[in-house]
């Protein structure tokens, strides 16, 4: 819920745009926040939102997920200066599993993410073939009473279970795609943990399924896809945040830079910044 | 200089690239960080970057200042994922001067704005028709030794001195219009900091001109313009940092967390995310 970090980070403003026919569970979730509800969704929304309508006003930022073109709304408003999250694509996991990783809660964890959707992207690199092929007969096993089955299977065609000679050499893998969610089913996470350079959320062994990570462990799950976990950040408060810069000169700091700046400034040949500094150290008489 | 907040953030390659024939100074300001310097400027140095060549390797994030063409340049590889600094305009200066303010003080910082460029904008804002007045006289007689002159003199018939009402008024300009540059030339500048909402960087009091924001203060310089102080920050030592969660739950952590998690998953009709909670559950024996 993108509400809690906006409103720490002292947002006076916040509206939300969902689409019509919201379910009695976002409604209850959206009424906790003072805050106005549109209800509309795709490319229209992030339209309203960036550029204001009769009802909805301009908003100085967009976050959140969408559809492909909820997405690419979001890329085209912010190529004209609206800050939005990232571009978001199709979800995706990477589980890095040990020996002592259980097969059963690997399968569940692989099932949670093909349910998403036929695009979502599941890799589980592991460094033992028994919880290879144990994970890989689980996986058909819970896959068989699941109610959204024809969903997952579809997922699951384009996943892959790799088997890889060392950990090290898994997580080396792991940086490289830059997995929205990694899953560190091992023994030592925090050992493994030190080695992870690009993920959006990191699960940290045998018992926290990335579902925690989804409702209850307080981790925002707006989290870069698609690789952007190599060069952006999950929404947090920061997100919701600006930084402005304040400078102040007593007389004495004045006349302690006042040679870098003249000099710098006449070397670019920007006389009037020297002489912006000059005329205050001659009129104040040093 | 970006090199320094990109150090201070622990970015292990930085590389720098800029019009062929820099000047002698920045090549020594560059040589003061283990970089690779190419000498490629325009929105081809943006590109290059972006996607990488056989000699510019591909980089992260792009931050830095450039002309239309470099921002036109980086606004496309934002858009394909790749982070950028900010959609950069014209640079700007807000002036806001009290009573006490004295002429040749703001008549020197309008004039370092000035003679930026001809698309540079300078607004002054006072409650003194005195200090307008002499402030107008002060500007023709500094204008007319500077080498800048004919620059500084096309960018002045684009700019506004401006009498308020009071300085409460002059701030809420201030907020709307979003300077890049506030320059609050006024006696007690803590009481009005305290009302700015929208700026790039501001200068407190009498004694703090804009050039050393530019050169020497320490701020930095890579500021948001054409009223992007609104919604977006300046360059900092964050912008070269990125984000990630981390989650690790004991079995208790687990139990209390499960209820909720369970609940939420099956109100979404996500059976296997309740699933990779219950069945840790029953295989702890709890």
């Amino acid at each position: 819920m993108l509400a809690i970090p906006a409103k720490v980070a002292g947002c006076k403003e916040l509206i939300f745009c969902t689409p019509p026919n919201p379910t009695p569970e976002l409604l209850y979730a959206l009424g906790l926040f003072d805050t106005d509800i549109f209800l509309v969704g795709g490319a229209q929304a992030i339209a309203a939102m960036a550029y204001g309508t009769e009802t909805i006003p301009r908003v100085d930022k967009i976050f959140g997920p969408g559809n492909s073109y909820v997405t690419e709304a979001k890329i085209q408003v912010a190529s004209q200066g609206v800050p939005i999250d990232m571009p978001a694509g199709p979800s995706e996991v990477l589980v890095i599993a040990d020996e002592g990783a259980n097969p059963a809660f690997i399968s569940a964890d692989v099932l949670s993410q093909a349910e998403h959707g036929e695009d979502s992207q599941i890799i589980m690199l592991t460094n033992s073939e028994r919880i290879l092929s144990e994970t890989q007969d689980e996986i058909r096993r819970q896959l068989s009473s699941l109610p959204r089955k024809a969903i997952a299977e579809k997922c699951l065609a384009n996943s892959s279970l790799i088997l890889v000679s060392t950990l090290t050499e898994a997580i080396a893998i792991s940086n490289s795609y830059a997995p929205e969610h990694l899953i560190l089913a091992v023994e030592n996470p925090d050992e493994l943990a030190a080695e992870v350079t690009n993920a959006g959320s990191v699960f940290l062994g045998y018992l926290t399924p990335e579902s925690v990570g989804d409702y209850s462990s307080g981790t925002n799950h707006t989290l870069p896809t698609s690789g952007f976990a190599r060069n952006w950040s999950g929404v947090s408060t920061l997100s919701f945040l600006k930084t402005t810069t304040y400078q102040q000169l007593t007389l004495t700091g004045l006349q302690n830079l006042a040679e870098a700046t003249i000099t710098l400034a006449r070397a670019e040949g920007l006389e009037a910044h020297a002489r912006a500094v000059a005329v205050r150290l001659k009129e104040m008489g040093v």
